[in-house]
């Protein structure tokens, strides 16, 4: 069952119980006031006072302030904290260990840990990428941050980032059985983030980077691109990349527009806008203006930040200057990965026939659907609560899954671009439609179809290193069976 | 049902099948050589070959041979590989990570990730010790290898040391539900290991170093220690240290003995050798003398080791010198953890009455059982096929769940000992004997009576931190229910 039952809160309400305080009047009042006690623990016993955490069930959200109104009134009873529905979520922690076989007696002991384990160890230490084959190093992804960027809350600190890590490895498990750890870094330093992860390389098959800011985040992952024979990947640029191209590729079969002829207008050059620009440019795009804060990114203009230096040289072939207005006039496509408001009605009227528009800032897009409609022809944000919604997790944990597989070495522009045109084809061209470009993260097809395109892609870019044991002659055809 | 199945080997053939070789005749072939096809999985399909993961059962070890040879008449079909129950069981790894909360729709998305997730990030980054409420940091352990010193294999590397980090992963969640996590480290500087593990700490609740060889563990320990307010634990000196202990208290009461009456001869000061020193001083031995390769530590002496320093100026108060055979003179006990057959029974006739030997050289004590017997009181080794088994899964289960459930800032000298006191007090005084003074590791008692203990102890020590929302005025009674 799902976690949100229409219409019912479950709340949890810490309350310190002195020497006299009854729990059957706590019990009472909360059901006079309309709740239901779901649980007591006791969490600790003081001398004469106890912490107990009651959850309770109730009905409605407004129905939160008269409870707490009712705990307040009982004498001897004080109401330490409250915790709603996605605190009581979190407690503990939202993902866990298990053991993959069973540990039952001695003899068990044996074969899992000492003395049976120690050939193991001996067949790893004669040849290192056995590791693959009999360690978690076969299914598991670190997802490492170090809560520079995380969200919309910026520079949060590790531990705070924590929580969101653990959010992806749970989605990783869920979607493609991918083991992922989190791993939140006490460090902001780009040597000691690269060190550090080089470090512990030994314990995962993949890397995962995640919500690092920009421009620390590209030198970060390149290096250990380098530096690591697994794959590394910074979701923020690259996953995002990878959906809006799945996007774009269906929107452009509705308006019947190729990649070649497009001229695209990009809101935004941090990671993801980078990272959009680049694949784009990797299909053909020729003709992409960017933006910054500071207006369209040129040449002739001095940037301290590397990554805008390389992208004023890369991208505005006719050299446009001045702002979003300047920028929009024509375009085909426009991708936002900047910040709420930016474009208005006026602008879309701009833009060349049949306008594509990827608003995909958060919470808030560039322009709201509604505002835009009648301007547009295919729309799609970041949010759930509108069509189209351009969300990472469709590509994350398929391709992850396909890289692990095959033992990928790497991720290669060709296995992104064979996630995006996989996440397209989940589309059926029957259904396909301004309002359905982009299937849903929970679309059952979508992580089978991207983790066999992107092994596919991994074994004709020869990165694919699955087959050690195994010698292929020609052109080799993997099958998953 | 326990792995180890009696009289069953449960075995894996890797076979590449050529364009004309059939899957019928691999079948029969094995059922007519004694064996039964358990499973046939196809793990490539190469152009026309095909490589099969054949699962074979066969009553008996012997029998397989004879299905090897069977395999290879078979024409087409190539052995590839021949993996036993120890490799089958390993294969894939044998931890796998599960959600605690259920993912099923948008609805969930937006509790466990954004937007809901962005609440429970500012309320850590707000107060960060939330985390530990409210992460897996609650519950979770790093077991950190440099790969040097595993097993009795040596410096075998991070690669080939993960296997053992995950069986210990295994036995924290198997025996105290304590999620641990393997990180096999690329690196076996000194500084560059506390570096690493310091800024990866946000994800941890607590730090358990193993098998890093002497006497770099020493100081990493300790600065860790320094450096971070969540505990850090070497178990291969404390471990083995507290279950010494344990045996010990059990052994004195049989012989009547009191610890600073005691003389302590102690071979090995390695890691383990140096935490069971420094325990014995703890509990109030004063006569202890240490034996290296080299013979006796003495005052007098230069050591480049700063550890051995320490030990020859704060053991061996008569300064004695020479080697086994001068350090056995009138010992009450020998504490061994150093290679095989060190002792003969000619050194067992010399030590004072109601000699008490623990051999925990392993796999091949000091001395054997049976060659000791009859000249010693109480014998305890590293084995589990004789009585009295010191083994350090009696303890770190046990302490780092107490130390968790009361969020210990460090593990003191005060937690070890009552660990030690809690281990031996699972042996009923009514069925102590000299063949009966260490607990089973499947007891089900030891582990909920160490955690007690262990909590108790870090209260009363000033360590544990979990009632940051809950002032206590007097001496605090922890009570987990």
């Amino acid at each position: 069952m799902s976690l949100a039952r229409t219409g019912v809160v479950d709340m949890v309400f810490r309350l310190r119980f002195g020497a006299k305080a009854s729990v059957g009047e706590v019990h009472g009042a909360i059901v006079g006031a309309g709740g239901e006690v779901v649980a007591m623990e006791t969490r600790f016993v003081d001398g004469d006072e106890v912490i107990r955490d009651v959850r309770v069930s109730v009905e409605q959200e407004e129905g939160v302030p008269i409870l707490q109104d009712a705990i307040r009134q009982i004498p001897g009873v004080t109401l330490v904290e409250t915790f709603d529905r996605v605190f009581v979520a979190h407690m503990g922690g939202k993902i866990a260990t298990h053991l993959k076989v069973p540990v039952v007696d001695r003899a068990d002991l044996s074969v899992v840990y000492t003395p049976g384990v120690a050939r193991v160890c001996e067949a790893i230490r004669d040849r290192p990428d056995r590791a693959f084959e009999f360690t978690i190093r076969k299914n598991t992804v670190a997802v490492v941050s170090d809560g520079s960027a995380v969200l919309g809350l910026g520079n949060i600190g590790p531990e705070a980032a924590l929580p969101v890590m653990e959010g992806k490895a749970m989605l990783f498990k869920r979607l493609a059985d991918v083991d992922a750890f989190p791993i939140c870094l006490a460090t902001q330093d780009v040597d000691e983030i690269v060190e550090t992860v080089v470090r512990l390389a030994p314990s995962f098959g993949g890397i995962n980077l995640e919500d690092i800011s920009s421009p620390r985040c590209f030198e970060i992952e390149e290096r250990l691109r380098q530096r690591l024979s697994i794959p590394v990947f910074h979701d923020d640029q690259h996953g995002t990349a990878v959906v809006m191209m799945a996007g774009l590729l269906n929107a452009l079969k509705i308006v019947g527009k190729r990649m070649e002829d497009l001229s695209v207008v990009v809101a935004g050059v941090g990671a993801a806008g980078v990272a959009c620009t680049k694949m784009l440019l990797a299909a053909g795009v020729r003709h992409i203006v960017g933006l910054d804060r500071t207006g369209i990114l040129e040449r002739g203009r001095a940037y301290d930040n590397p990554v805008k230096r390389w992208y004023a040289e890369n991208t505005n072939l006719e050299n446009r200057k001045g702002t979003i207005d300047d920028a929009i006039r024509g375009a085909d496509v426009f991708i936002g990965v900047s910040g709420p408001g930016l474009l208005t009605p006026h602008h879309l009227k701009q833009m060349a026939r049949d306008p594509i528009v990827f608003a995909m800032a958060n919470p808030i897009p560039e322009i709201l659907p509604e505002v835009a409609h009648g301007h547009v022809r295919v729309m799609a944000t970041g949010r759930s609560d509108y069509p189209n919604q351009i969300n990472n997790v469709l590509c994350f944990p398929g391709l992850f899954r396909g890289a692990l597989d095959v033992r990928a070495r790497t991720i290669t522009e060709e296995m992104k671009m064979a996630a995006a045109e996989a996440i397209a084809a989940c589309v059926p061209e029957s259904q396909l439609s301004e309002a359905y470009i982009i299937p849903s993260p929970f679309d059952p097809n979508v992580v089978p179809a991207v983790s066999a395109a992107v092994q596919r892609a991994a074994l004709r870019a020869g990165v694919a290193s699955l087959h050690a044991n195994v010698p292929i002659d020609d052109e080799p055809v993997y099958t998953e069976l």
